[in-house]
């Protein structure tokens, strides 16, 4: 293998250069050329100049001419994910699953990103699209104010979102799931089984997908005249935090006789806090969950299920939608609202 | 964007061609391109003749010398992934979150490769090579009489597997958990705790990670002197296996007062019998797992951890080494192999 050449001659004719390679022939950080690229007021002026300079050397105009830099297609999509701390997150391994194998049968490969914080994907982003002419993007896990969906916006490349623009305007590709459809499913359902105090265990506000599915609770409680005062708690997504709020509830004056849960997380987290009480999920209290992990299935939690596949395939859909024309436009758009499975078990 | 261009024209100056665009040209599957960069002999004379006129007139030579190609790196790293039926594997989920995120830090990139059979990831990994350009390749799920591997040999590219080249010859780098240490450990823990009749329910024979993990059982039964005829069922790796073979063991004329499972899906499956028998696992029979999944952290069931994130970074070390030379060479292959960690809960 040869090596490296550690200056950028030549490296035009043949390659575009890479962000790795001006910030090596600049001298600065990767962070540095992408913030160039992207916020280049963040820059001092002195460096700044130094960058563009380096870009220009190499007769390469990234990103705002990303599209038309191209003269055909990568076949390549580019996948962001956000991982905080070592979690995993089961619904979104599946999606991953599901979408690389639908992918490669249409002859795409997906390139994997993962990032610490909106920041640092945009900056992965900005390297999928400079580096390796991504035909588009799929970004998992929206929420409100989300500066990746305008970024993505302005750089006028084809994308869609695994997840709604909360509160954000909704002009480009989104699929998602119903999540208040499905709490509202679960709430009705332990409704119709006698359950008169119904609590739910949710996130913090301001996150979209824990906001439309504390909804759902709200919608059903209301609609059979059914009481939420008192009944709402919210915590991080972790199985100790839904230990915690189930314990708050219980010890209430006037306990619950059902809960159902924003996330698989709160209610194993919920299962465990009832079993070391010795109460029996489904018989001494009812207990629904949100995802129907491997885990709900193997101790018996009832849980909605999201269509994960459908998801995926829906979301290529989309993205195929935008590359089949000479740009992305509004009449490209899909915007794919999917409903989810209730899966009852024991526990509800 | 533009619209791709149907032909091959002026593709070989700035870009090379793709394997999907040589199959167009050449009005064949990208199958069948794939089969006559690797294995000329299955495709019919006059098809191969029209690929390899189409090939040599976009002034491109694949495979053989994709190395050579190169006039820098492509930061980019392929992973392959077998995902046989849509249950992902909670173990390989963990190994590429980690293995990405150590990856963009290191300034790499992963394409993520899912494929259904040997054979596909052959191709899969094909066109990585020829339309990627990949710096190098991870293989998971390494398995006896491994066709990837001699593969990936035959090409002299960078790689590494997470597994080690079971019965093969050792000639490449590795990276592997030492699965016999952990399921020896599990085995001499029960036996300490005073169990003179331990079960192992393992896989079929021919696996190497479950040979391996069967042996670490079979030497500490061993070494204490405790039986093991009768006392070893082989199941495919589901729960619904794990419940079989638990129900098996169970019901023979001496049971077991213990059982080490290959695999947390076969001991959650031991788990779920036991309990619908009203056994309490841990007080009436001992039973430890092998992954540590979020499944038997919850369920208590005690299990062998493997330090997946010291093997997505010893995996990007050992590539990083070969990539630093001339090519891959005996000198820079590491061969690396890590302690997993018992994990002890109520179980055993």
């Amino acid at each position: 293998m040869e090596q490296q050449s550690p200056d950028l001659d030549g490296v035009g004719v043949r390659h575009r250069a890479t962000i790795a390679e001006i910030a090596r022939a600049a001298d600065v950080s990767r962070q540095t050329v992408s913030n160039v690229l992207n916020a280049p007021h963040r820059v001092r002026e002195e460096t700044r100049r130094r960058v563009e300079q380096v870009i220009a050397d190499t007769g390469y105009r990234p990103l705002k001419s990303a599209q038309s830099l191209r003269t055909r297609r990568s076949n390549l999509l580019a996948v962001g994910f956000q991982s905080p701390g070592a979690e995993p997150s089961p619904v979104l391994d599946v999606f991953l699953h599901a979408l690389s194998t639908s992918a490669q049968t249409l002859g795409y490969q997906i390139l994997l990103l993962t990032a610490g914080s909106d920041g640092a994907e945009i900056q992965a982003y900005t390297e999928a699209v400079v580096d390796y002419a991504v035909d588009g993007i799929v970004l998992t896990g929206t929420h409100t104010h989300d500066e990746r969906i305008d970024w993505l916006r302005r750089q006028r490349l084809p994308f869609v979102t695994f997840g709604r623009p909360w509160g954000a305007l909704g002009g480009h590709s989104w699929v998602d799931v119903d999540g208040a459809a499905g709490t509202r499913a679960a709430t009705e359902h332990l409704a119709r089984a006698g359950h008169t105090r119904i609590a739910f265990l949710g996130w913090p506000a301001g996150s979209g997908s824990g906001d439309d599915r504390l909804q759902g609770w709200k919608q059903a409680c209301g609609r059979a005249g059914l009481p939420t005062r008192g009944l709402l708690r919210r915590s991080a997504n972790t199985i100790e935090d839904g230990r915690k709020t189930c314990a708050a509830v219980l010890d209430q004056p006037r306990p619950p006789t059902a809960i159902v849960c924003v996330s698989d997380a709160l209610a194993v987290g919920a299962w465990l806090e009832m079993r070391d009480r010795g109460l029996v999920p489904g018989r001494d209290v009812a207990l629904i969950g949100f995802d129907d992990s491997t885990t709900a299935s193997v101790i018996g939690l009832s849980s909605v299920a999201q269509p994960l596949p459908a998801v995926a395939d829906a979301c290529l859909d989309a993205l195929r939608g935008q590359l089949g024309s000479e740009g992305p436009s509004s009449g490209r758009w899909r915007q794919v609202l999917l409903q989810p499975e209730l899966v009852l078990r024991e526990s509800g």
